[in-house]
């Protein structure tokens, strides 16, 4: 907002209009040109449909739709603006088709209203960067995958309270995390479900009187079905961004918990893990410092990530049904989380590719006592009870004569010696199918 | 925790313990009691499995099974009590195990931590807890469907920007929070399939020596799968509670919006609603009220039930891989809002049931500008242009010579007059089957 | 992030280094801007001091203040950039010493590290920025409280439960926005007392074996004290931030409450206020709309900014002591709230300036019931106990014989005849001038 | 809520109204106790006011004053019961008067309502609340400046990036917690002020036609002033509450990071401090563990309570103003928070009083490199520029040839070697004494 504007009341008309227009426009401009390509193609499944309910004649759908198509190419070359002046997306296309077909251009906008151009954008958008997200999680399982099968046999400490527990392994680590996205996902996809449905002749959230046609639309844009009911269709819009912004959260989750392991790895007290110099970076004061930016940035954006479902919540909340102008806020809020997980989906997944693991790390005197479950369970494999067992162990810690039994005999599913990764790998393609 | 302990910082020892034990186990014994009846059900499926390797002889296990079915009977009628001095459920039953079979009954901690027995016991309870919410979210949405059809014909003005915009019917009114119940379950669906995970035999979140069977205590507790990995198996506590407390917050939205309408609609401004005063209440000092205070104590509630998916964030992130004792504080915050929310979600069913609805209210003279979009619709139908036809009707009104057409023409797929509640339904009925 | 580094995992060395970099500098320079000419500040005091010690000699001192004075020049003019390859600030005021200036422009960096002097910078911006928010509240204030005056003897219904309760006027509601600010303005107190304290030297957060002055440049940085202990200095980033944070979201909870009434006022079952036609915006498909854009978007942008604590606090949380790199990025979460309180707090006083308030609302016969309390006092006036005249009034108004009593009498402190706007004035006036 | 009654929709009258009781009341008379006292006090001040504009008699008001004393005592030795069918503590104290005093009592309610009752219970309590909060952060300040002063010689690493920095030491370390209550004060105080505001007199949020002294009654009840504008008398219901959870939550956030430290140094990769065997628990599998469960619940409460002002904000926000039932919820949100940080305040400072330092931490070789700002520093001394130092013992580290320079010479104010204990507790005072 202009400062200079801010120092008197008495604004001239010009100054009051663009002192108006920059606060209720805000920042709509710059994530509409998002969402272009998407009004491109629900401007073309609207007029093919009104061209069969009569509202566009025969003759002039190809017209539209040859200039829509040439807009697309805008778009897609990036050559495509919001002009001064003009208030967004669709007003802009609106415009370029009335520039070009003159009376017929403006037909257009019978039987709509912006809300439900808007909706049905967002939609289109959100689907489509849901199954964008969906293939970088993809990537970043497999890799995860593969890196727990690479290491299965170097043996980590295993932790509980902080505290040195029982033996565990890189393989049990990495492959955790990757069990782990499959849950996320498991949310992702209830994203998609609810986002898949198309809300275009919902009009302004109340229906139009015109004869048109949803199920067709429906089918044109290849939406799995409607946001049947007008009033709901309207009142998704803020829901769609919400549950997205839930699935992103519950992927950052997982994403910052593995970022903080890795910081807390690479500290010289554990040195668990160590990346080439080039993914870490040094300090202005300590010449000896190798930092895990990377990590602590993750770490850190995937807990903002965290708080964006609360404020989507804020914003829609204790509203009355209706459409409400602060609905446009979930763009400045949604459009960019979404950015912030595909960039760290990606780059966790990059400098995953390069980690550099430790040998041997148990042999330290110090993990000596992660091995006192398998002498109790050695007992009781030979016979004694296992709280009896449990007590012997525990003496011999006291009196410093603990002898651990090194030799692992980990065999169940899901353990130390049986990873089971190619059965995870099978839940996680369930899942994963299930887009469509 | 006890007043007269905090005056002085030389306690006695037992007073010591005291302090200590209090503020550790906390509210602790008042959750498990819920989760009692599931531990029972872990303990017949763990023991069965430990006869099948052997830890548990052919002759122990129906002693055992009696024992615990017995303890399964206590449960239900009510008789089984935490005794002083025993930390937790699980203590409780062991114990009980023990005092009835001697050695025997010790046998069943074999192969197993706390850890994996309370994180199966959580997961049967959050199964079964999903499995009610659901039904009770059914019961409603029939209710919701009752009301649109019976009420269709009844119109309401319909507001954009809190304006009054176009007709609206109670029919959409009332359909619309019915499908809004479809994408609360399909969130609901993901915190279902999330949950239906076996974790046991993850130990404490790094597996056994021993040879456990996981698949078969999967069979046995009718999981639909495992959570393989056992560090995986682990991160899942505070995980699956607060995709639990997602689906929870995603219908508490739904009902504190529609609360929130109801509150608006029995205001005298409007006055679309009225309940029968056995359900308002009046006040002390003003006696022409009827307040809806059940509404606004189910948006309130609702509302808060939103804040519980940021407390588990809260508690849960930022920590490293492997439990960490705070976990146990999951289950004061996740189980009285899965209480909240059944109340909530049949308080709201049962009062809508006494729904007094309001006849003629479009015949008000300030609702007439509702019709101005169908004006503007008939000129379009008669070859008028959109943007010409919405100059002249706009014109008219400012010469305040508008004349509203009331003779509403909405009929496409979920509009007044074709709410589509047959297709909502089954849209309904597709997401509940998913639930097994 | 560059979409085409994504398409591969073999980047060359170039790639690699611009996509850890674009990872990790992420937005800094667009924000780091903002601290430049708090950096000059910083940088001045230090050297001042560093030349008491000795580590610069006196003829050093005027050069390089010079030369920072020069540079405090450039960036008024707005002629300061960062330029490509260059991280932060900074290093971009260091480079430009260095040029100008060769080995004496190094010696800057002496005793100090980019831990402490970001630190000072944010402590002195935010400082900055809060007594701008101070002064933009006291606008709102005196315009709140002038509308109170102008308007103090127009009657409105006063709600509660949203139901019809009690004559409340225009006076007592702008007057309680005013007094609301007292309030708020406290909570920015405290972030003002917190961010009044000099954390320059404490280094990376483990201060410096220099012979600093800590004490002499708390004084030329015009802070109130110190954040004595180096550990503690750390600890405040982050927390200042919050605390602002905090502080913007209390005065924003006051603004979107105003907006949420304007909006409620301004709808046509209320129609209590206008705004002049450019305050408002048309529909694209009803030509009768008026929309309250501003309002929805004051709440809306309000509602998001209460959500900026718990960003910061997730971000900030469960961390152990010392820094983080993830504290960069509360740049990106605090600075544009910033922003937006400010716009939001001038939008608002600006707007209610053309606010138009109608004349004889409770005239309407809707409202009758209103003054059921004033008939129930005078009956108790008259001797009659309180709950017997409740009982009286109540049958009245059930047998629909009830005659209200309009002549009110309100005289009370803070009451609709005794609206006590000078003793608000001057409470308001005893927080604003802890300020300094 | 019964069960039994979930199951039919036929309920009778009976069971009708104990369902809408059970659900408006919730968990009302719990909380209510907790606000007898002061309601008692509310009531006195009330009285006496009424009785100087004539509303009680003078033969009256000594009766009143007597009875309301007897149910002070009543209340003060634990036997003062809300009796089954009466709402809340406000109807109980009425119902007890009028049974005593007949008419007389029930001339208590005039010119009151319950909603200004409850605001200057709430009002009181909190005020009460806050005082007791102020004494046990003042405790635990004392614990950590002993701590602080007693470990000031124990060096340990001092850490950024979680990567092995700079030295620090336990003076260092207990101290900084120490200065950081001294800004949660600043937001304690914060909460103070606003607090400490009469309601009483705003009614229902209207006002009275009675001829009331609100300012005798903010001397009787020792307020520092009054909330004048009765409307925003009434909006401070939830705010107040709001602004005592902000100021716990920043109580909270100190002591949960406080606890992470303990646990992180108590992890055997650190090993840096311990606590006596009964201050740990052990583990049901492990036999050697320590687990640090005190400071880990600790930590997850605290953690829990930094969500309790998004919860407060969820339930305030976009309700327009007047009052609206669910106000009544603050409670149910609020108080148990209070519980809990006095709980954690308490349990924190007396266990740290039973802390174990271990000593000579630092010499350990892997925490050599510590020293290197040390060795860079005495080259900065002896006349190298700082950025060449940097250079050169960078390379010696590289080369292996470092040699530490382990004679600390930190002495400026708030360092290693000069902690400013002093300074720091006379900053402490002179928060805690503008509570009054």
């Amino acid at each position: 907002m202009s400062k200079k504007l801010w120092q008197k009341n008495n604004l001239s008309e010009n100054q009051h209009a663009a002192l108006v227009e920059k606060f209720t426009i805000g920042r709509d401009a710059e994530f509409d040109l998002q969402l272009a390509k998407y009004d491109v193609l629900g401007n073309k499944a609207h007029v093919k449909m009104l061209s069969t309910i009569g509202l566009i004649e025969e003759s002039e759908l190809p017209k539209i739709l040859d200039e829509l198509d040439n807009i697309a190419l805008q778009i897609k070359e990036g050559k495509f603006v919001i002009e001064e002046g003009i208030e967004d997306v669709h007003s802009q296309i609106e415009f370029q088709l009335t520039q070009k077909l003159g009376d017929i251009g403006k037909k257009i906008h019978s039987a709509r209203s912006r809300n439900d151009q808007v909706l049905v954008d967002i939609k289109l958008f959100l689907k489509n960067e849901i199954l964008e997200i969906k293939d970088l999680v993809k990537n970043l399982f497999q890799t995860l995958q593969k890196l727990s099968n690479q290491h299965q046999d170097k043996l980590i400490p295993g932790y509980t309270h902080f505290q040195i527990a029982m033996p565990s392994s890189f393989g049990l680590w990495f492959g955790a995390y990757a069990e782990a996205l499959i849950d996320d996902l498991e949310m992702l996809l209830a994203a998609y479900k609810i986002t898949n449905k198309n809300p275009l002749g919902s009009g302004a959230g109340y229906g139009s009187s015109f004869p048109i046609n949803r199920t067709l639309t429906t089918e044109l844009l290849e939406f799995e079905t409607l946001n049947y009911n007008v009033v709901y269709a309207q009142m998704t819009r803020g829901k769609s961004e919400k549950t997205l912004a839930i699935a992103i959260s519950a992927i950052a989750h997982t994403l910052s918990k593995l970022a903080y392991d890795v910081c807390l790895y690479m500290n010289q007290n554990f040195g668990f893990i160590t990346f080439p110099d080039t993914f870490t970076t040094g300090s202005s004061i300590m010449p000896h410092k190798k930092n895990p930016d990377i990590f602590e940035l993750i770490r850190g954006k995937c807990n903002i990530l965290q708080g964006i479902p609360t404020e989507l919540t804020l914003l829609t909340n204790n509203l009355p049904s209706g459409y409400h102008r602060e609905m446009q806020l979930t763009k400045e809020v949604l459009f960019p989380a979404i950015n912030t997980i595909k960039d760290c989906l990606y780059i966790t997944e990059y400098t995953l590719n390069h980690i550099q693991v430790k040998d041997n790390i148990l042999e330290d005197e110090k993990y000596q006592y992660l091995f006192s479950v398998e002498n109790v369970n050695d007992l009781v494999l030979n016979g004694v009870s296992f709280r009896d067992a449990y007590v012997q162990v525990g003496q011999s810690i006291e009196n410093q004569n603990f002898e651990p039994h090194k030799n692992l005999n980990h065999k169940h599913e899901g353990s130390i010696g049986n990873l089971c990764n190619e059965e995870i790998k099978e839940e996680f393609s369930k899942v994963f199918e299930k887009f469509k």
